[in-house]
């Protein structure tokens, strides 16, 4: 694997007019861990990250742009990194655009080092990173909680819940696999060179449910 | 307010036909904070219930009943409390019914101490409430996580998320305001009578938009 921050995947627009009701959507959210490897296409990845948390209207809370899934003030600190067969990528929602971080397959540490060893060739890994100085540098609302380490983390997990329903609610819509889960946190902290105000929090798996194995009749 | 866990009440059986699309609800996902007094009838507020922790699929993951919200090892750990205008219920999802934990108007409990004074005459308060016994006895996936308190933090506040997720579209998908929010603890866990296993985590107000007061033109 190696350094490579140069490279810019522009995202076509997001298109989702097909797909389950938002009812039907619910009533098939489950998490499926048995995910094969049939890649998603670049729409489909468009679709799932704007759905995840892409900007829904360009003047939102405090003039800057609102996304899908709230946040606390607004500081938009949760960051989607997506681990790809080719690098890992970092989600920029204002841009809708991966910018690639690192290249090489690192999908593995999307899983944690317990995890049952299923959906390791599962085409998209989502690893939730926070950000903390958007928490402690946010444009808008200002408040105590966003400085104290303890209601920070209140927030940056409930923020990842937000993200992690809304690709669960569309994996439902798709008829795709969704798993929410943990992952390798210090080799992605590594691998990343994340800084010291970002932590890898969790992981989330996207793809086709995996085919079932034909038992021969006998 | 006095305590009175006799009164059970059933809800309709949730219909959620009408509303916009997935997509569409993703599009108006947003917090609105001024929210006003009209209150939601009993069928909306099954609607609202049933897309935030409502059970699917009667037999989900380890047998048990699966909901709309993912949870850790599917303990579904978290507990809904519903403030209404006469009492304080907390939301039954197996059976789909609220029962009465205290009499009284305690919505205001549901908004944080430091809270702008808006959205006070709103119709539902929901109160997020960890059940931490249920973590810990999940019939789900057993491991060591989830009897570690720093993860179970990390999985409690993300399952918040999800369900808060939940019901910010189901509010996007039917033009009703919601903003999640802190709320006052001291005064829930006395006023709930919790016990130590169980805390208040978050509130969401839910409603219709407030009217805008209207200018005089000159």
């Amino acid at each position: 694997m190696k350094r490579s921050s140069s490279v810019r995947l522009r995202l076509p627009p997001p298109k989702l007019a097909k797909g389950k009701s938002f009812p039907e959507s619910l009533r098939r959210r489950k998490t499926t861990r048995e995910i094969g490897s049939k890649p998603l296409t670049l729409q489909t990845l468009s679709n799932l990250l704007w759905a995840a948390c892409g900007v829904n209207r360009t003047k939102g809370p405090f003039q800057t742009p609102g996304v899908t899934a709230a946040s606390a003030s607004n500081s938009q600190e949760i960051e989607l990194y997506v681990a790809l067969a080719d690098g890992v990528y970092r989600f920029n929602a204002h841009r809708h655009e991966l910018a690639r971080i690192v290249s090489g397959d690192l999908r593995a540490f999307g899983l944690g080092e317990r995890q049952p060893n299923v959906a390791k060739e599962a085409p998209v890994q989502l690893i939730y990173v926070v950000n903390l100085h958007k928490l402690t540098h946010t444009t808008g609302f200002e408040e105590p909680g966003l400085h104290d380490a303890e209601i920070q983390k209140s927030y940056y997990f409930v923020d990842t819940g937000i993200i992690a329903g809304n690709v669960y609610l569309f994996a439902a819509s798709q008829g795709l696999a969704c798993w929410f889960h943990n992952c390798n946190k210090t080799a992605l902290t590594t691998a990343l060179s994340l800084r010291p105000d970002q932590r890898v929090l969790f992981g989330q798996t996207v793809g086709y449910p995996a085919k079932k194995a034909r038992v021969p009749r006998p």
